[in-house]
């Protein structure tokens, strides 16, 4: 993590540790006044992107789900960190960090706990705590779910959600009604995950409660076809799986068209690297420290066929910001095989199809005196042969095992037929197509990439360069001196941009240049100054946070201007006679 | 609650409860795609108005916190209700609950646990799930928050917030500083809150897990007064805990100015009543079916000064949709006496304040050798009697008692001295004025105040009247048929218009008098259809919801047209020529 920008987001109100009062709690961080705005201006810019533009629709789970649900989903046995406990102090350690930051050993995450008790041993490792040896002490699964229990007692176990997408997977047999049985359909949402950490560190970028943002796109895979002409010439920078296992493996770029041509990426999972490059590229990360990266077989579920994560370079390491991953129908698959409801649609047929099916009708009044007790399970096992093997009933006598007993039973007691069968469709257990979110690690991203030090007029300046569609404060109003009625004049603006909607900061404290240097830091895009002129001129300075270059505005063109500028309706450059900053 | 809306809410996806497909736990409720959608326009709408256009700003605390928190805040000790469970069949009750619905008895929660026991057993009160006898069964109190465990073992207790609030207080150094040690200063927070009920019912009403948007509004109440102008003519009804007193208890309305003049509202209160209420009109609360109801002395808090809970009628009973607590300086004061940290801010003087400080300088070299290893403390206690009475240093000697013995000093020894100090400022703790937004309950308000059936074409049509501003869907998007290009069309403008930022739902199966229906119940407001002579004249058919009106308008004009009538800047009845609906 960069200290400066750590420090900066304390100070400034982005984000800061918990409870700090009662020495903080690790793991949890609260974003201030600035951090949350520029959160919800993500998460806003989320939803247009991938929900309402795309015709995916929200909803809204809550964060604390019963047992069942992670029996079904697996969480429940092998959502687990390597756990070991220092004997002497109590400390408790992820055994897999410790491996691997004492050897030159990656990706310990994978090793079976055997392996990592003796390389434990082996390399003499010990607590980063207290120095006692570890060696000998057992390792052990820990279950990563915060767990607590729902009303009295503790009969009903709960668990904090680990991932937003359980609490769609499980309401899919509703989704499915209110979307009328028609695939395609997405469901996004957008909420709090939490994931009980042994040992949190890097600041937001590995919390134990964090936001995800996910869309589940519900397709039928035999028919569904991602619309790719809307993102067709997007260009991707990709690394795939075959060059990561390169020793000179590189990124390629390549548009989604060719990706998909060339068969780099799934059809699916390209549309929405497409839509998400653009999305990155909104909000302000820098394209030239992103890129998509193909998960190695090894990393990918089983049942995933594509997997690619995208990632940003913060502080000189890649992060993965988003998974892509083509889930197939294992979620639904899951939860149809769990519980007791229906997770498939039923695909109706353009046409009826009509199928031959070989029913039976045994004669009751021939097999019950003929064969007693036996008469109804040899009526259920004719029937289930006449599905099977309709040539068994070719001949004379047809021959059923019931009970380890063989029964002969004649051909014409049996009332078999063929019958002409109008079908109208069938179950499909859709599949999954998931983009899924990490906001925390993208408000890093954004924050770290818009990170700038220049100098004006000899001096440094710290500045965070955001895009002006998710800065927290959009504009700043700045009387000269609160005096001669510019304080009034100011606030009667700050007023009147607030009723626009606009994140606005009043701010008379300190010289101009200083004002000006603050909201530099805060990341705030455009800055008004009232004067001793605006009291004759009714005009304003507007003034640019990354040119620093001013130009004069009427005050009653303000709101509409600034809503422009905020819209990318237009642009600093374009607004008349811009002049150096006084 | 009403049956017809809850049915209504769960086949058109507003909510349902949570997991049905695992037999659903009670108390968690789902928000589907139009809930979800409704939730958050509603959230966007209170964020407008009583955060940007007021000037605050919001933060985002996390929902799992720990002990030492709830330690100081109360909740601990006090957050809990009364359980008593059934020794037959193992269920929960709430015992206060079991009283109320089987004796005259109101407001039981506020009876002593051994009254309630007492109550129990005099009415012979029985299990609602087994009809066992409850008489003799202790009643326990039974803490309403959930509680996990921070990271591996159980030495470090969390729990689920009970309120947002908390996450605000505690961080309350922090954003001081952020503020620039500046009051007022208001801090707004939404999001997840939890309340283990020990046997949840009334739907969305009562949660195990719900939606809070609370402001806390930190003002010196020496100083700080609201800007009541702003709202001093909007009119309240209000129901004060005089009138709830009478026997024939009436509603007045008073106007925001009169309210704070007549002495029957707070005036911090009575403005945040008058934007509350501004605020329930736009999103479709009727004004009709809502009061203020001031909390009665019994109900009211000790630390606070005034008390008022906006309510709203939904099917026949009154329900808390916000409360409005004018709650001092006790939560900071808590925390600054709990925390190691400091909760005041330092409120300069607008000059510095000379004041007279009497401080002594004892001449140790006189008092050590004349009283030993009494000196020491015969210093202290001269300094404390020169802060308390400089009085006493007017003789020539001056009398102090140290140890149970009177030691008598010559004054010329103590160093006695009157200086005048400058005192820049002096540290206050902060009062808080707080609005608490119950989401949920706005949410299920909204709903039932727009659920109307009226009669169309002789059938009867439900509809949900919500107004165009917090709408899930705002506009549905028809072809006539999906044939001869109008499908392409309809598809054409349903993608324009979710780039425009509109939440629109594309349809083209059933008749158009039956999408018209399902739309009606959806609430949308709009609806455009394409048919035949679409494809000649480019003009399509926009449809009001509530007059089934219906204009012919350019497919190129509708974008700008229907954002015009999302944000109110044309009514539909402005547009021209409205025809009856064909």
């Amino acid at each position: 993590m960069s200290r400066d920008l750590v420090e900066l987001a304390k100070r400034r109100g982005y984000f800061f540790q918990s409870a700090s009062a009662y020495g903080g709690v690790s793991g949890f961080y609260t974003y201030g006044p600035e951090g949350a705005t520029l959160k919800d201006n993500v998460e806003d810019a989320w939803r247009e992107r991938f929900q309402v533009r795309e015709g995916h629709r929200e909803i809204d789970a809550p964060t604390v789900m019963p047992e069942p649900v992670f029996e079904a989903s697996g969480h429940l046995d092998t959502f687990d960190d390597m756990l070991v406990e220092c004997p002497e102090c109590g400390e408790s350690h992820r055994a897999d960090h410790l491996i691997e930051d004492n050897t030159d050993i990656e990706e310990a995450e994978s090793i079976p706990i055997s392996e990592v008790e003796d390389l434990i041993a082996d390399h003499d490792l010990r607590c980063p705590n207290c120095d006692a040896e570890l060696a000998g002490v057992p390792v052990e699964d820990f279950n990563l779910m915060f767990e607590t229990n729902i009303g009295p007692g503790d009969s009903s176990p709960g668990y904090l959600r680990p991932e937003t997408a359980q609490g769609i997977f499980v309401e899919f047999p509703q989704l499915a009604e209110y979307a009328r049985n028609q695939l395609p359909f997405g469901i996004t949402q957008i909420g709090k995950a939490y994931r009980n950490e042994i040992s949190p560190r890097k600041s937001i970028i590995r919390v134990r409660e964090f936001t995800q943002a996910e869309l589940e796109h519900f397709i039928d895979p035999t028919e569904d076809e991602p619309p790719l002409d809307r993102v067709a010439d997007v260009e991707l920078t990709l690394y795939s799986a075959e060059e990561q296992e390169k020793d000179d493996g590189e990124y390629v770029t390549k548009t989604v068209r060719e990706a998909v041509d060339e068969g780099i990426v799934h059809e699916w999972i390209a549309y929405y690297l497409g839509v998400g490059k653009q999305w990155y590229e909104s909000i302000g990360v820098d394209m030239d420290r992103f890129r998509y990266r193909q998960h190695l077989p090894g990393e990918r579920a089983h049942y995933s066929a594509d997997c690619w994560d995208a990632e940003s370079e913060v502080d000189g390491d890649w992060i993965e910001i988003t998974g892509y991953s083509y889930r197939s129908d294992y979620d639904l698959g899951k939860h149809d095989e769990y519980s007791d409801d229906d997770f498939t649609v039923f695909k109706q047929y353009d046409e009826p199809k009509v199928v031959e099916r070989a029913t039976v009708d045994p004669d009751m009044s021939y097999l019950g005196p003929e064969f007693g007790g036996a008469a109804g399970d040899i009526a259920d096992a004719l029937e289930t042969l006449a599905e099977r093997d309709r040539k068994a009933f070719d001949g004379e006598e047809v021959a059923v095992e019931v009970g380890g007993e063989e029964y002969a039973i004649p051909t014409e007691k049996t009332g078999f037929s063929v019958e002409e069968v109008k079908e109208t469709g069938e179950h499909v257990l859709p599949h999954v197509v998931e983009p899924s979110i990490g906001i925390d690690r993208v408000v890093y991203t954004v924050l770290d990439h818009a990170y700038e030090t220049d100098e004006i007029e000899g001096e440094t300046r710290t500045r965070l360069a955001l895009e002006p569609a998710v800065a927290p404060t959009f504009v700043g109003v700045f009387p000269l001196m609160d005096k001669d009625g510019m304080g009034e004049v100011a606030r009667e603006i700050t007023d009147d941009l607030r009723a626009a909607g606009l994140d606005v900061t009043y701010d008379d404290s300190g010289n101009i240049g200083r004002r000006y240097r603050r909201q530099d830091e805060v990341g705030t895009p455009f800055c008004v100054t009232v004067d001793y002129e605006s009291l004759e001129d009714d005009a304003v300075t507007l003034r640019e946070r990354d040119s620093t270059e001013q130009v004069r505005v009427p005050i009653s063109d303000l709101d509409d201007l600034l809503a422009d500028l905020q819209a990318g309706e237009t642009t600093f450059a374009e607004l008349d006679a811009p002049a150096p900053e006084q």
